[in-house]
């Protein structure tokens, strides 16, 4: 395999309260933390405003961390259908921010982002920040959410490493 | 009351495949037609992209046409939760376009629209085409996504002529 120059790539963990934010760079099969990070609205302001601050947010990691890549995770779809309807809009957000800086943007689907991880779809939490933490030791102390965020950065490092394989068979 | 200098109303009615706005301007009672079009993304493109290009448009409307206030429909909430995810992803691309160029966005149910514009919330599209063709003859043949668009537009005036009344009171 030739020598790869590192692809700097931004996770996101989507949810209206807490956006979890990370970002690695991958070389081949090594990873490397560069940072992480939870976007929090203020819960006071309109729904709107809200919307605009995870949007504003996310475009400030993409303007300090200059990531190639982001990777966004399929969130979980609810059966209460309102508080579907507000994921999708905090998704929006962490979707439309990364593709307006002309990142190419990925998703995954939670199962897949924990299998990557942990090495099985049904990983609980405190797995899949106990898996960070020994794959990212450089991260220290995370956050479920900026876990989970590194989580899908991780989980996209190797699909695309598994697809330049493919691609160079 | 005193003569009031005409607000410009962006109104919304949010999709994926198709996002209807109107703009209309708005002197106490009297309404004026500015402009209206439906934005439909092109379908093969990535979800992100799809978004992205709803948000630009969105925004690309507000730079031609100054709008002062936005209002956007609450869209139906589905019982399919899936497309109610997509359709939040959606509607966060009319809320954020419009609050990033600083407008107050504000949100009205389909009820409340159809009432204001028809004088009943349970109206079908028929009859708020054929009610938007009589309050604003200027704006001609509108498909029902404009048509919509241009009802929530109408409402928002009502409802803000309203609260200017009892402002005056």
């Amino acid at each position: 395999m030739n020598p790869i120059r590192p692809t700097r790539i931004l996770g996101l963990d989507p949810g209206l309260r807490r956006t979890g934010w990370g970002v690695v760079d991958c070389a081949g099969a090594r990873l490397i933390h560069v940072a992480h990070g939870v976007i929090a609205p203020p819960q006071e302001i309109a729904f709107a405003e809200r919307l605009l601050f995870l949007f504003e947010a996310v475009s400030a990691v993409i303007a300090e961390h200059a990531p190639d890549e982001a990777a966004v995770e399929e969130t979980f779809v609810n059966n209460n259908a309102s508080s579907t309807l507000k994921l999708g809009h905090a998704r929006a957000a962490s979707l439309i921010a990364p593709a307006r800086a002309g990142l190419p943007v990925a998703e995954y689907a939670a199962t897949v982002v924990k299998k990557a991880v942990v090495g099985t779809g049904g990983a609980d939490k405190s797995q899949v920040g106990f898996m960070i933490a020994r794959l990212l030791p450089a991260a220290g102390k995370t956050t479920a959410d900026a876990a989970d965020a590194l989580a899908v950065a991780i989980a996209h490092a190797h699909a695309r490493t598994a697809r330049n394989f493919r691609g160079a068979a």
